[in-house]
């Protein structure tokens, strides 16, 4: 049995894990990944909605804070991120062009009034408009569509570009294609884990970013997977949206996240997403593809001349109460995971928290013109779960639940 | 600029070129096939109905009837082939086990018995039955189906699993995977080809089998793309179909095509097909697929659970008229092509058109039992268009239309 020694041990090379290794390089650590299959998870079904503004549900406005706080790391972290992988600007693909949400019929929009009443008073910034305003902002959006909303405060990004950036960064001098299966403990401490090649790896930390897995690496990591389907078309760019439609059809939720227009004039659009409560794996169903088609072309007829690339189906890391499990769990574990449906909306806050954890120096951080450093303290400091290495051992952790008050103060 | 000779020259490796290069060899030929992407044709989206029956229309009896012999062909063939490629019986997935007919609405229903009256006139077998005898047969049937008819004589073999044997005997010793690009001519007479390395190829006979791109090669076989869809589906054998079930819905035409349940208790269902007149590419489109999954599940509604393997876009070889160029077209020059939709069904009748075609002695052929020598000889007279080499000068080939009488005459 060979062994391998390193300052931080990161399980999971998906977004989240690939950041973490990142932050923790870029605070002179040296760093081991270990990744079955990289790329290969939740990140490479994700569409790179933005969205911590329609995603925002009753009784979910911590959330919605810590997607805001979020969301206004963004510009500052892909362009860090672009500086440090030696790329040109851009090449992650954040675009903040704000998105067009969509009332099929007449129930939809009584539901989406109901839900820009709720923005409205949470200050979000989310208008109604009419169906001719969203076709002229969007050509696109069809003609039998009975309610329309301008939402400018969410974006998107293209977690493909971002998580092959941070592989430039990370993975190549860190990256061994091997599962974890367990930690190693001492003293009630984390100190390594073993990889499924029985290779020892002692650690100073282990950060655990095994995505939906990690809870078959550590109990009080309750999370479970969540598959979804997300579909890739090829459009002709006079043919596809230029900015994030969403919307919901009878009820169904629905969107469409353009890419950039290529130099042949056209462009990437992922179409999703179901959302399955089963057991992980990797299979597309005939009817999950055929829902999300219907109810895209609902709102945007014109992707029936689409190309179909095609489909993608991957497990979200889903917690008890759909926030991430971020913070010390245990003297030496650090837990990055159970980012549901937010994990690249979510990434950048993730960084800062690891940036936190690990010790990282304030000027080396990602640092957003225009956010106050007190205002990314509070949000870290909301987003973090565990922030007592003695806490992971609490009772509640093994209940169904996790209290929330402790972590959804909101950081306005 | 290198040069080959062959006795055989075959341009195009589908099952089409395939088959001829087989009975070629049969023959005692040497033979050359040239294909730049063998086995990447029509053949590899073709869901392989066998459906002379269901498939002949108002106006094509002499189609029906071409169909139902090549249909009595495909057991002989199979068990040939099978033998020749050194695989077991079977393996090549020739199912007669007959198929059901569905009308969704009463519209269809209507289209289902004109059709059943016509196959009636023509002594097909079908038969209405009611949607509860349907479903006793086959339980997957949808609930809101109008109306079912049992047609025996339509059955299914697997098109990959053919071409996979084919290429076994002839491609290994004989494919060239490169793309001819003009015929040599010498005196009237067609002589060889030469390839995009340049590489000439002097040959006794030609046999241009390059599906709808043929036209690029010999403006006598007036062939043009009509680009479809598949979709690979993979389910439960309990909640797919275990006969082909085709059907229209509002009008659309749609089948499921089951190949052998697997030991693990699953099998690939073929979903299929859309019909299109454009260009030539191997992309799908989105509106494709949606319609031919709301189609067939209006049929099927247990196939929404089926994993969807992918789709499949390529161009059958269309003709004039729909009806397959065959013959001698010119002295060197044997034409196997135009096969359109029917391509698969009409591979045995093709094989025996070209056993007479190269002088392939009648003992050696695939001799189906129960079919008289007699009718094969009067189904290839029917099939053969161009029966005399100077035919193919004929001003009526450059028309846009080809008379129908000369082969239509029937067989029966």
């Amino acid at each position: 049995m060979s062994s391998h020694v390193c300052d931080v041990l990161v399980i999971g090379g998906g977004i989240i894990g690939l950041t973490a290794a990142w932050r923790a390089l870029e605070a002179g650590a040296s760093v081991v990944v270990l990744d079955p299959s990289p790329g290969d998870g939740a990140t490479h079904a994700a569409a790179g909605m933005l969205a911590p503004v329609m995603e925002a549900g009753f009784g979910e406005e911590g959330q919605a804070r810590l997607g805001t706080a979020s969301l206004a790391l963004w510009p500052a972290f892909a362009d860090a991120l672009e500086r440090a992988a030696g790329l040109p600007p851009g090449a992650v693909g954040l675009e903040t062009t704000g998105t067009i949400a969509l009332a099929y019929d007449g129930d939809d929009l009584v539901a989406l009034r109901r839900m820009l009443a709720l923005h409205h008073e949470w200050d979000l910034g989310s208008v109604e408009i009419s169906p001719d305003e969203a076709r002229r902002r969007e050509p696109g959006v069809g003609l039998r569509v009975a309610g329309a909303a301008w939402v400018p405060g969410d974006h998107r990004v293209d977690p493909r570009a971002v998580r092959a950036a941070l592989a430039a960064i990370a993975a190549r001098r860190t990256l061994v294609p091997r599962a974890a299966i367990s930690l190693t403990w001492a003293d009630g401490a984390v100190v390594g884990a073993i990889d499924d090649a029985g290779t020892a790896y002692a650690a100073g930390t282990v950060v655990l970013a095994a995505g939906h897995a990690s809870a078959s690496l550590f109990a009080g990591a309750p999370t479970r997977p969540v598959p979804g389907t997300t579909l890739r078309l090829d459009a002709d760019a006079d043919r596809a949206p230029a900015v994030v439609v969403r919307g919901t059809v009878q009820g169904r939720p629905v969107y469409a996240v353009p890419r950039r227009v290529r130099p042949d004039g056209r462009r990437e659009v992922v179409v999703g997403a179901t959302s399955d409560e089963r057991e992980d794996d990797h299979l597309t169903r005939a009817g999950d593809v055929f829902a999300l088609l219907r109810d895209a072309r609902a709102l945007l007829p014109g992707l029936d001349d689409a190309v179909l690339l095609g489909a993608t189906t991957r497990s979200r890391p889903g917690s008890p109460d759909n926030a991430p499990l971020l913070g010390w769990a245990a003297d030496g574990l650090y837990l990055a995971t159970g980012h549901h449906r937010n994990g690249i909306l979510l990434t950048p806050l993730t960084a800062a928290a690891v940036d936190r954890a690990l010790g990282v120096a304030r000027s080396a951080e990602p640092r957003p013109s225009g956010v106050a450093p007190a205002s990314v303290e509070a949000a870290v400091e909301a987003a973090t779960r565990f922030a007592n290495p003695r806490r992971f051992a609490d009772p509640v952790l093994s209940a169904a639940g996790i209290p929330h008050g402790a972590i959804r103060g909101g950081t306005s």
